[in-house]
């Protein structure tokens, strides 16, 4: 692994998560928390307009606007759109590589704890994983490799990851996940100056991973409107086992629906208020363990 | 007490608060379960576009536009200002006296459980809340006198409140806050059968109440931006003990700010993430009890 010179810390990619926004803001003041001897990290404003007017997006979800096809179009004129190519531009200034990390920060409904989000099993990653997950263990890793054709801002470079923490509601600041963010982005930056000195901090020689498998919708009728909810033994259960038969949405009559899979899936995501409208209840995962 | 004819049950009076919303649709498909022999009960969306939009309001909110002054105003066309008209109208169609009763259901952010917010001491509303507060110790009971001339729905009759539950994010729907606040409408709808019946049930003779003293802002600088955030020993505290000197927002830099007042208060709507833009960051209470 050649030496990480310039990371990019990336905030309110969504405008109404504030865990990211806030700590962005907080960086672009104090500079000297974020740098390292042997790196310089920039904070970046993601979507300002809609930080601005508190909503995900202005016209699209700009975290889906960052494909190759998406940033060579010049036809895609819409907010989000220019603010990709802008964003892009931005991490690669004339003259220079591409940034060598992007941290993408965002929030959920979900419990999904402090999870790192992977594009795929890179070993600098998984070792970066199992070091956090050593040190914290509200740290979960996920892999998701949709993210490659799925235009998410990680996939621009490939050290590219997200970090996803709640559960928080859209447009609340929670001090506590706040704090606990901060902390895990120092330890990120920690770690990298070590690995750029030569110096690997010790870790487990193993990671746990939730590989995902798919996703499921919530019940709907033929007119597309939701007939179910996440049942209640289900809420707040992210990374936590789903057997087949088990609960999994309550009808609004009031009654039970099982998962009807065939063997046990760790489900992510789980009642994530933004990913209604994309059709989606929740993220099925496969557990796994690897040798980093 | 005269007889309760006529009930208006509202939900997504905001858009973005789904409990109300998905009941008031439960209802509206199954008018039977709110329908008792001695009254009739309406069903009814209070905020139909900002539903379909997953937002609060359109143009501005919904329940702070139904002050006489407000209805009376020709002038006022904004999308709020004209469906509160409707609204009102559909409460009372020609001919027919007002409804007796309005209950308006609203979601928080905050940790309210299942709260009550009434606008005055009614006797026969705090006698239902001693009754409802019997049977069920997460409902609480709020006096907001405010609601007079802040032009929300509730003070359009006698009768009028609204239940408020959380915590739960926007554009979420939480099926355990759901159906608690179904079991809490149909234990509300047989009190008033049972008081037409001269059947009054049986309850404490006492009700414990909050009443509202004021709010308090975010911390903010010159140009109106938030510089701290809730302090998680107090997130999720509301109806809790407020003593002055104990921490209260907690700064971006990891700062303490503590409450400075010169008594005890109960904090409720603690970070509702609709307050931000009102320059609230809670409110206020003083405990009370009053026999009834």
């Amino acid at each position: 692994m050649s030496q990480i010179e310039r990371v990019a810390i990336v905030g309110g990619t969504h405008g109404n998560e504030l865990t990211g926004v806030y700590l962005v803001k907080k960086f672009q003041q104090y500079p000297n928390l974020i740098n390292r001897p042997s790196l310089e990290t920039l904070a970046l404003l993601g979507n300002p307009k809609a930080i601005a007017e508190g909503k995900r997006y202005i016209d699209k979800d700009l975290n889906r606007c960052f494909s190759n096809e998406n940033l060579q179009n010049p036809n895609l004129l819409k907010y989000e759109d220019t603010r990709a190519k802008e964003i892009k531009q931005i991490l690669q200034p004339q003259n220079q590589p591409f940034t060598d990390v992007i941290i993408d920060l965002h929030s959920t409904t979900a419990n999904m704890g402090l999870s790192l989000i992977f594009c795929d099993l890179h070993p600098f990653l998984l070792r970066l994983a199992a070091y956090l997950s050593s040190i914290n263990p509200l740290v979960k890793v996920c892999i998701n490799p949709q993210s490659k054709e799925g235009g998410f801002l990680r996939s621009l470079c490939e050290l590219g990851f997200v970090i996803e923490v709640g559960a928080v509601a859209q447009n609340v600041l929670n001090a506590e996940l706040f704090e606990k963010t901060e902390q895990l982005i120092y330890a990120i930056l920690d770690y990298f100056e070590s690995c750029n000195q030569g110096n690997i901090p010790q870790t487990n020689n193993h990671v746990t991973f939730y590989q995902y498998l798919g996703t499921i919708d919530y019940p709907r009728d033929e007119g597309g409107k939701i007939q179910a909810m996440i049942h209640p033994q289900l809420q707040f259960r992210d990374y936590e086992p789903l057997n087949p038969g088990e609960p999994i949405f309550l009808s609004f009559a009031g009654k039970d629906i099982l998962y009807e899979g065939v063997s046990t899936v760790y489900p992510i995501f789980i009642n994530e208020a933004a990913y209604y409208e994309k059709g989606v209840a929740m993220h099925l995962t496969q557990k796994h363990q690897k040798i980093v």
